[in-house]
């Protein structure tokens, strides 16, 4: 088998660790963002910006490429890192439950699969684990997530308990399905709402099925700091130390350091790009909106601290411009400043776990983020 | 005087020449195609970008950039190479005449200038010959142009007749409110509809201001190929030789191929990355659509003898992926591609020029072009 997650260091004081994933596309340090290309594009951006940025690894999304252009395209070309040129690093994809659940309606979830619309064209479509293998063996990705139920939040606990356990039926189904085990890791998903209960039993049951990495779930609908923290925390102490964990659907920058001071290794989140097309940036002061007048004649780069190609060759008065002007160049400038943001967070959060300082780091953070911030 | 043109050497059998133009950002050789920069960027490209694909020299709207951000704006930063941090090339700004008489609406027309509603807040505006100067020289561009009427087409003989009369006298008073003569070459602009007379008169009369180059106008909105020619041929005979020739808003490449054979140096259209964002590319067997079903699983390059970072790194069927899912850089990797088609169609001409085979190289482009064109 190609892949393999090792455990480097753990951080004296927390629960967070530095570890590397290898996979037949290259190895990745953790802690480590990853931003979304749904449509097998990160968004605005080209694959040199996105090698440029030193991505560790990204994630696109099997729902959207099952849809368009069809998994079968992708697979002829020789796999999604060649159907979209992206050589530079690992790709990950998601089960496709998650854009079911949340773009697909009206759905109908039975024993077998979720019957349920295409967001695009309303045609009447069926995912199965298999199914949901199956398409994403063709897509071809480093890492691939096992089909489960994305309940909203919140349900009831008697539902949350019959959704966990269809979801290992699903996930022990989809692990049978799974072709590709030398070149594809495939991760199970713990959900379990705010249930200490139950995430402990989806953890616990989910790992007894031995899959190559965890991802916890459920966590980015949480509706509070406090409620998201809680899911994590009831989850990950019974995950395996030796596998990869992954907290999917989130990015803000406090998130991602609660999570891996929590012990968590990656995540994902349309945010940097999506703040992005609204005109926003990540700062080390905090969030801005480039729409604001008072960039009107600002001829600084968006965050001094960084050296991101926008920051280099761009100031915020041009980047305002482009933005209140509907030029797609403003988006494709924020997307890239956004991800280097959350990159060098990680690199930074990889660098206070060697020096075993990661909640000195962290208050330092949140005080320069949310001193200046609007 | 920071600028100049040199005439390199007239083709034997048509009246095509090469030559260079210097300015105070470089020197361009001619003929040459200018990529269009509506709001001070060429859609959807970066710097970088237009740096690759050795854009001689790019336009930029006046209307434009006076709405938004305001010359005050680009003044502030230092000019519109620094605004925009372009900085390898020369760039060219319009009047805003055709964008006032094409965008903005209703209007009024006096012999003071052009009372009308902006296109994107219906604020009340007024622009005069003298304004228009004073908005480019502070936008700062190599190469400016005076502010002309351009009457649609067609219009009276009478109607023409007093419309070229006030653009001379607009000419005249262009020129002397002109402010930085040693580094903004000011351009007069030739129009005259379809008929020969006011052509020649047009032309004569504008060069006897003595310009340092001259634009031949309303060209772009004849309505056949027929009319189009016939309106350059009566008005080129009467440019001077020592002056840079500008046809405004043409860039079907037979229209540049033609326009170059009747001596025309330089060229600007929307037409690449308009042509882009609706999916189209422009190869050397024709125009194709990306759109099309029969590219779906078609893993070559657009163009086989193209060597633009899109043609290097993309297939067609990836491409289509991207424009079916209304993603950016679906329209960006065409942008660059029918961008380095005009260029590398100009630099052919070029080598055309200096091999006296221009005729023949119309003959064999034509050929492709149009036989597997769709």
């Amino acid at each position: 088998m190609n892949l393999n997650y090792k455990l480097l260091k753990k951080e004296k004081n927390t629960n967070a660790r530095l570890g590397e994933f290898k996979t037949v596309h290259g190895i990745f340090k953790t802690p480590m963002f990853m931003p979304v290309g749904t449509n097998a594009t990160v968004k605005t951006l080209s694959n040199d910006e996105l090698e440029n940025l030193n991505c560790g690894i990204i994630l696109c999304n099997t729902y959207h490429l099952w849809l368009r252009p069809g998994e079968d395209v992708i697979e002829k070309s020789g796999g999604i890192h060649n159907f979209m040129n992206y050589k530079s690093g690992p790709i990950l994809t998601d089960s496709g439950g998650f854009q079911v659940f949340s773009l697909a309606k009206p759905k109908d979830i039975s024993e077998e699969g979720v019957k349920f619309k295409s967001h695009i064209d309303g045609q009447n479509l069926f995912l199965t684990p298999e199914k949901s293998i199956e398409i994403q063996n063709k897509i071809g990705a480093d890492i691939i997530m096992s089909f489960d139920e994305c309940p909203p939040y919140p349900v009831t606990y008697e539902y949350m308990k019959e959704s966990i356990n269809r979801t290992l039926r699903w996930a022990k189904r989809g692990k049978l399905a799974h072709k590709n085990t030398n070149n594809q890791a495939l991760f199970g998903i713990v959900q379990g709402g705010e249930f200490a209960d139950l995430r402990e039993y989806s953890a616990k049951k989910t790992v007894e099925l031995d899959f190559d990495g965890y991802s916890i779930g459920g966590v980015s609908v949480g509706e509070n700091q406090e409620t998201k923290l809680k899911m994590i925390d009831y989850a990950i102490k019974f995950l395996p130390e030796n596998k990869l964990r992954y907290l999917m659907g989130v990015g803000e920058p406090i998130d991602i350091i609660d999570g891996v001071i929590r012990g968590v290794d990656i995540f994902d989140c349309v945010l940097p790009t999506r703040l992005a097309r609204h005109g926003n940036a990540l700062t080390s002061f905090g969030k801005i909106n480039l729409k604001n007048q008072k960039f009107k004649v600002d001829f600084s780069s968006i965050d001094n601290l960084c050296d991101c190609y926008t920051c280099k060759n761009y100031t915020k008065a041009y980047i305002r411009h482009l933005i209140t002007s509907n030029e797609s160049l403003g988006a494709r400038l924020l997307s890239i400043h956004n991800i280097a943001f959350l990159n060098n967070l990680c690199l930074k959060l990889q660098e206070a776990i060697k020096n075993d300082n990661i909640l000195e780091f962290r208050k330092n953070f949140l005080k320069d983020y949310y001193k200046r911030g609007e």
